[in-house]
């Protein structure tokens, strides 16, 4: 199986498998517990916080450990508002479910809510958010890198202007995470969602960057773990397994970055060149350097998924969280695309482990596909393929 | 280490183990996914709930799977209050704080909450309920049994005067389950919480029943994972292993059961006839099997823990969930305790891996412990030990 589908989830790294063992077979002690199989729990969780900290400049005492990135992005917009100064929150059109869905709870509970636009790149203006501000604005919450076409906001534009004002700042940055070097002071936020199984970590875990003196209401409430911000007994094996995710993500950042990028490089230059009627989606600079997000047109994104996995290729048309769901993205529908190649799209998404070999290989599949499609297709006649 | 904290947390079961790591290694798929690698884990979810609904005889559709007990049991508060027919929960004064604190910051939201009382033996009754239900009462919650003093409830008619009434019954079931046999429709509830780590899963994973027509409100919000109720990528490995635990646990059930009340019954006829001044606390007969809860008369619990830790015990005073708070437990006071019997007190949970011998030896090292605690006792003079 060739897997390209790194920002659906990634295999778990080896060395974070290693890691994690223990504390499924010996260290199985509850952390809160006072004798000594529990202190050694606990004390594994406090090395895990650091790493997790580590990895995007911020103090341990600030990362709050979640089930996931879905938590963490409900707990930072169903926290705040409990706290904010209005009942105004301001998000962007691209954003994923976890932060769009409890929104638009928000909007039945009365909250307001602004969805800013984005450009045909995805990109959303700083003028844009200037002016949707107003007094009662309590959120900003708008993210990193987008998970379908990968464009990078200007994070720290945008959160300078809400921060100016007194407004918390949200970020969403599940799929930017090891992906481009973040440092929570640099990009000014006050808030930052991560997911353990993005970076080779463990599914089922994930952390809330909370900045220290920002307000927060807890979604989970019971024993008091996580300094009463998220009870629960902790998911030590995993909280474990991420902290070495983070702390491997971090070592490597630099070749992954590099990598990511000549692996990327070859599927966009092979596939413009050598499939005609493509496209190449997002911006061409501001990206994760893992994503290519192509348009073939006169072809179904989903067919497209069957053929790419009867050949052994694993791929995405765009969030893997809402396939099922079958409806076309909200995200592309935002940068303006047409119906036509909203669904004619694909998400090849690389990861560490991937090589060279496969994404060559990857394009050649890709080019028979796309043929075998297009051969067929309704639209057969009006791009004469 | 002799581990006699099986309450707060349990060793994964060694198949539990050998079931999650192809989920961990190969299988890293997110359930999502409509390629091989993401059917292959949804496949092994469906599987792993058939599992959790046959250990309590629901069906698997009944099954929300989530991040633990303690978010199950604010799924079910939460949840059911925004459908209720009023605002007015029932509880008990002896919950564990992941149904307690949900219901508090439902009072602070302008719900009213009725907290039953318990006798001595940790009983709530039934008459009390019968009194206590109203037309705004929207939910009824009740644990199956106690985190500390391992009485049962009487469920069946609770659930009953609840249920005539049509109002919403959920019971935390996380310590019995596995150490009862617990089938739904018996016991005529409608929401019932369960967790993996009780029962020799993984931490990090729990599910919540809901009967089939039961509305509830979900607490996470996203990409509308587990129908809607529970947004997040799935936690795979965790949910497979948590799906072989519950059949571990059904398959051994009777044998479990009886190993458990073979070494409780060794540890309560030792500690009460050998250590003078002592009492086990709980229901005589309506209990788990494998809690035993006792108080020393004038030795403090925390002292007994450390000491008993330094002897290679594992033990507890209490619930391991709140031990880090030094807070008196709600629950033996609830019963009637002093604050003498209270922190005197000493929470001893089997799990199926202790032997008979550890547990002997256990009391051999509590007599000792017990005497040197006593020696230096502000209350020796008073008991003259």
């Amino acid at each position: 199986m060739i897997y390209l589908d790194n920002a659906a989830s990634t295999p778990v790294h080896p060395k974070v498998i290693d890691k994690m063992i223990p504390y499924l077979k010996e260290q199985y002690g509850n952390p809160s517990s006072i004798h000594r199989l529990g202190r050694a729990a606990n004390s594994a969780i406090q090395n895990a916080r650091r790493e997790i900290a580590d990895l995007i400049g911020a103090d341990s005492r600030e990362i709050l450990i979640t089930s996931g990135g879905t938590e963490s992005n409900n707990t930072a917009v169903n926290g705040i508002m409990q706290h904010g100064r209005g009942r105004h929150v301001i998000t962007s059109a691209i954003e994923h479910d976890a932060v769009l869905e409890p929104c638009r709870r928000l909007e039945k509970d009365g909250c307001r809510v602004s969805y800013l636009p984005v450009d045909s790149q995805g990109l959303v203006s700083v003028e844009d958010l200037k002016r949707e501000i107003s007094e009662e604005t309590a959120l900003v919450t708008i993210m990193l890198a987008n998970n379908e076409v990968g464009t990078l906001q200007p994070i720290r534009e945008l959160a300078e202007v809400a921060r100016s004002k007194g407004i918390v700042f949200h970020t969403d940055a599940v799929q930017a995470v090891g992906k481009t070097h973040i440092n929570v002071n640099d990009l000014g936020v006050d808030m930052l969602s991560i997911s353990s199984h993005k970076i080779n970590g463990p599914k089922g875990v994930g952390a809330l960057y909370i900045r220290k003196g920002v307000p927060i209401t807890p979604l989970i409430l019971g024993g008091g773990q996580e300094m009463g911000m998220r009870s629960g007994t902790e998911n030590v094996a995993s909280i474990v397994g991420f902290g070495e995710a983070c702390k491997i993500a971090r070592e490597n950042m630099e070749q992954n970055i590099i990598h990511f990028r000549n692996l990327s490089a070859i599927l966009s230059r092979r596939i413009l060149s050598e499939i005609p009627a493509t496209t190449i989606n997002g911006h061409p600079q501001q990206r994760i350097p893992n994503n290519v997000h192509v348009t073939f047109l006169g072809v179904n994104g989903e067919d497209l998924i069957i053929k790419l996995d009867e050949n052994k290729v694993a791929a995405s048309t765009g969030s893997a969280c809402s396939v099922k769901i079958q409806k076309a993205s909200h995200v592309l529908k935002a940068m303006g695309m047409s119906h036509e190649q909203v669904t004619g799209s694909l998400r090849l998404t690389v990861g560490t482990a991937n090589t060279r070999e496969e994404v060559e290989q990857t394009v050649d599949i890709l080019k028979m596909v796309v043929r075998e499609l297009r051969a067929v297709s309704p639209y057969k006649s009006k791009y004469n393929f």
